[in-house]
């Protein structure tokens, strides 16, 4: 650790930026790491390009959560986005990273980007707007984040949700959270047409095989896969491309035992 | 960590197997972990399986290095294998799993192995006998594994291979070792018909993201990979699957960057 350029307790958690030699910036909440400088990019490029090439035509999209801002970095290189709602329920965090992370938050100064410091349940429930595809860019299922991975939540987003609606998101690791991957699973088959989960590797969270979960009125990330809108947007990746997109949902033998009638879309 | 079981200073390396929580038995080599009860299968069946499924017949095989025992293991459940030489340099690895991970080294007992305690390089410069596939189950480039690392082990190993063979090579992590996986695809594209890289998910190495490195004389591991052999053999995997072996060959955008002309086969 170089130098610590943010510290503080906010309403719901303690909030830090880091900076440090081998991972750059980096912003932590209670302690966890939750981005960093060096490998951000994976997990939203990840979390983002999958359900947007997915999408036919991908207008308004919903952040819950995600207040460092990568994830609506990613979302802002489809030209088809005309409004982004960010939902964060902690302003420290916004202010942590507009301050000390430019290369995340800089981009919610895009004129398509309004930012709501707002609870993500109480968002999605009274919410009239509705949306194309929504990223719930949550941290884990404690502290702040707890109702983000229950069955209420994802019942508003499913109101939320276009008739072609995706839903997306941060689904933890199979090695250590099997059993959170199988409840959040089964609260989106009870509402959804089909459920997916694809992985990725993470350099800086335990367990380094992390997933995202994913719900959709019937859209499959596959069949529906927009390859050639990929190469048009020039998203100007450094790990997402459309190989790895399909190779994301090809699951290890333990994960397709343990999840195998949670999935209701076709995997590969 | 619960008690260390074995803790000696052999020829080449300090050796000791220890007892911890969270991954049970432990082998380490000066300090590094090499294998975990927990998640050794993960490295060992993809180590093992896509050359094996890639040959149309494998019926000799050479392992340099791997004196754990667990590369062995998971060649064994190839029913077409007739004979498994394993050269392992230091007879330390071999003796300390022998007698606190049979997990991995109950395997050498087959009495289709021949254990040979040898060093790897002079062993395939002198060896008459012709391999069908050769694993370079190594440590890093640091300490003993250095001249498995190198351009005239290779040569040996390309001579050693009978005319269908296949070399697959632990091959590092990207995110740290870029420059190592360029060099040995360099050595490799001087020398075999085809050059491959494929990735998978290492829990207990640092960068999450690993590879191995395949030369071939003319086999490609996706247009010759036999499917229904998988299925016949039932080998027990619990990470390897057909769809985890076609998507470990794809790769992300920056190791396709980087590697794009020392891969002379087709990735995907």
């Amino acid at each position: 650790v170089r130098q610590t350029l943010f510290s503080e307790q906010s309403e719901f958690q303690h909030v830090d930026v880091i900076e440090t030699v081998p991972f750059g910036r980096m912003l932590l909440n209670d302690g966890l790491v939750m981005v960093t400088e060096r490998d951000e990019h994976i997990y939203h490029e990840m979390m983002v390009h999958v359900p947007l090439l997915t999408h036919p035509n991908p207008r308004k999209v919903l952040v819950i959560g995600g207040g460092d801002g990568g994830t609506v970095r990613e979302v802002l290189k489809h030209s088809s986005v005309e409004k982004v709602h960010l939902v964060e329920i902690d302003e420290a965090v916004v202010r942590a990273c507009r301050l000390h992370i430019p290369q995340t938050a800089a981009c919610l100064d895009d004129e398509r980007v309004v930012v709501n410091i707002e609870d993500g349940v109480s968002f999605t429930a009274k919410s009239k707007e509705k949306f194309d595809v929504v990223l719930v860019d949550s941290t884990d299922p404690i502290g702040p984040a707890t109702p983000l991975f229950g069955e209420d939540f994802y019942s508003s987003v499913y109101t939320c949700l276009n008739d072609e609606g995706i839903v997306v998101a941060q689904g933890e690791s199979a090695f250590y959270e099997g059993e959170m991957q199988s409840k959040i699973l089964t609260i989106l088959a009870s509402q959804f047409a089909a459920t997916y989960i694809y992985n990725y590797t993470n350099m800086t969270y335990p367990g380094s095989l992390w997933s995202f979960v994913v719900g959709t009125k019937g859209l499959c990330p596959l069949r529906d896969f927009d390859e050639r809108r990929f190469s048009r947007l020039s998203l100007n990746t450094r790990y997402y491309n459309p190989s790895i997109h399909r190779a994301s949902f090809a699951l290890p033998e333990f994960m397709r035992d343990k999840f195998d009638s949670l999935l209701t879309g076709i995997q590969a």
